[in-house]
């Protein structure tokens, strides 16, 4: 009996000199980012390559834009006289869009990854053609990238935060959206410009990816719930986003947390989003009538409101109100039921609360946690270990944007070369 | 606001000359493994590298020990007149070991991944000193090992599988196995020869390995459930498994299934270990007194049988025995729960019931699919994702002996120099 697998190498495939370049670029552009000012040599130091063959990389990515040299500063970092190098702020930008139930949303980052550019417009999605939303959403960009532009940044990647499911692939799929009425949408179809179609990417997933780039000492395997008008959660494993066999991991909403519960509108029983999501919550709080879910509400509760009804719920929670209180207690109870499960099973650093639970986490925390402690007995679990997100709702946008500046991080040769950065009173080269 | 993280490049470290051959070696290795015979030409055919260039690697390879070049055989698939090349099957091997609750076990396996030596001997090991255990294994290591050089087979790594807690890192301590009574033993401090001290590896997990190295077409993501006296999964994400941030992922057994069911040792509720657990279901099954678990039974039972509880039941249940069968349709539905969790988390391709499970699967089966079927309503799930594992009970010792043979296979360079294999009968070199 042969028992080892007859398909493929060990390794990938055979290792080449361009791949050792494009790994050193990106170790150089990763060096300089996170302790600029560096004169060339100090770079050599801290990589462990030769000087040489540094000035060969730093003169590769000052081509490709990503690195600017200036006058050494008066930092005093800079040990010998010499350039100081930095990561450009004026050069390779990512742009996030991002569709939700009631808003649209646009964001520039530069190479620092930090947002130059940020706009969020409100818009009821829900009920419109997916066409005249990415039309909107296409128009948003524009302008987006026009003031960029403006500010000397070129945008080379785009990405499109959605709250729904993008199998794994590149088709540019999305594949179901159940908020907004989605079902196959193929971006390209709806975009007016083919040259700056976006990549559609599940808005818990850009969160969580958000929250890891953003931390300053983040966990490198934790679980990122994201609440909106559905219940999402990310994978991030051991630093790396794990989207699941086809794009579909984190669907924590759809966990039975008590088998015989209420029916599902997905079918099944008992699933977390039945006592944690936001119709549910809403309706259990007594706010049902200010749910986007629920529009009809009571007879004789009149229009329904505009305000946001999370927003609402916090305000409500705050004062005392015992049906908010009692709500967002019940929730935290059966969040922190399908959290064992996670914890279970992944045996993640840490739980993060995102989207519009991060608003609510005040009331939200102690519930969870209490489930936690009582459920997760067979390992260590630190309370700490469950908390709030810093970013919240704007999460996936950022995460959005984030995108494109991290994959150029990861590898320099994506940007063309020929195109250094042009920062007015640099000196360049 | 800066929100890219300041720690650390993109990439790991600069990548260097060595390592492109390290992965080259790997490549090389790996493509003779799934295609010989093939000469060298073939080799670089296959590989896409130089004809010198592949001929420097292979005359490493069969250096280290890990190919023999005989003559071009009659099959044919050797193009042109040469030697044909081969993995070898009497060099560089693996030795796997194990520690069961009534057994342990000894296997070594070459680098082709075939077993040459299997070794298993049934010992109570529940309420024993871990040293005294320890010395035994050692003993039969020895024994596997001396078998295994009379085969012409020198082992490179030694891995011991145990049915408990096994931390990430190097430590080679076993935090802790609940049914054999160990806590935070550490193998170096009782094994009686320090070059041969083995690391220790969580069984579920080197299960859920040899399933993935021996299928022919292996899911690339998939859970693997291994049910003994206690239930563990282990998860193979993309290909590599998955051992959370402390190591402690999988713990399957203690998902919570029904949120107010019946207290569990670990002291939470309705733990799926209540329902499927082996001694849960031999309660059921009214035999309870033959469970390793439940030795004390009801007054007058007599004396517990010495015969394996798992095939008892199988043989109750092939006989239409009711409660064997009721209890294994309970069984089955709770950890139809329990997969339903893990199915939205991580969107895996397979689920495989390994362990016990395997021969308990004609029954287990039918009632899994139905809960998976009437829970998991927002993604595709086949039914045929679920599956019983081929390798059963002797899965976590050969996982244990192919993990030193893939780790060689991924970096040929752990196998030192100079130690050619010397087939009878070969024309080396």
């Amino acid at each position: 009996m042969t028992v080892v697998g007859g398909a493929g190498g060990a390794a990938g495939g055979p290792a080449s000199q361009q791949d050792m370049r494009r790994q050193n670029l990106a170790v150089v552009l990763g060096a300089v980012r996170a302790h600029s000012p560096l004169s060339r040599a100090d770079v050599a130091g801290q990589v462990g390559l030769t000087r040489a063959g540094v000035s060969s990389l730093v003169d590769e990515l000052i081509g490709r834009g990503a690195l600017t040299e200036t006058a050494a500063t008066a930092s005093g970092r800079v040990g010998r006289p010499g350039r100081a190098l930095a990561v450009s702020g004026d050069g390779p930008a990512g742009l996030g869009l991002e569709v939700g139930v009631t808003h649209l949303g646009a964001c520039v980052v530069d190479l620092r990854g930090e947002p130059r550019v940020w706009r969020r417009v409100e818009r009821a999605n829900a009920d419109r053609p997916a066409g005249q939303v990415l039309t909107e959403v296409a128009a948003l960009a524009a302008e987006a990238e026009a003031e960029a532009a403006g500010l000397g940044l070129r945008v080379e990647g785009r990405v499109l935060a959605v709250p729904g499911v993008v199998p794994n692939g590149p088709g540019g799929l999305v594949e179901r959206v159940p908020n907004l009425g989605w079902h196959g949408v193929r971006l390209a179809d709806h975009w007016p410009d083919q040259d700056t179609v976006p990549e559609p990417e599940n808005e818990a997933n850009l969160g969580a990816l958000a929250e890891y780039w953003s931390a300053e000492r983040a966990a490198e395997t934790f679980v990122h719930v994201s609440a909106g008008t559905g219940i999402g959660a990310a994978l991030v494993l051991d630093g790396r986003l794990f989207r699941g066999a086809r794009g579909f991991a984190g669907e924590l909403g759809h966990i039975p947390v008590h088998p015989e519960g209420p029916e599902c509108a997905c079918g099944a029983r008992g699933c977390l989003e039945q006592y944690a999501g936001e119709e549910a919550v809403l309706r259990e709080a007594g706010l049902a009538q200010h749910g986007r879910l629920a529009p009809g509400g009571p007879a004789g509760t009149g229009p329904v409101p505009a305000g946001d009804p999370v927003a609402l719920l916090a305000e409500r929670a705050a004062a005392g109100h015992g049906p908010a209180l009692a709500a967002l207690d019940r929730a935290g109870r059966a969040l922190g039921l399908a959290l064992t499960s996670a914890v279970e099973l992944i045996d993640p650093d840490a739980l993060v609360l995102g989207g519009a639970y991060a608003e609510l986490a005040d009331w939200l925390l102690p519930s969870v946690r209490a489930e936690l402690a009582a459920r997760v007995t067979v390992r260590p679990w630190a309370p700490e270990a469950l908390r709030a997100s810093a970013l919240g709702r704007r999460g996936p946008l950022l995460g959005a944007a984030l995108t494109t500046v991290r994959r150029i991080m990861a590898d320099p040769t994506l940007l063309p070369v020929g195109r250094p950065a042009a920062r007015p009173g640099s000196a360049v080269g």
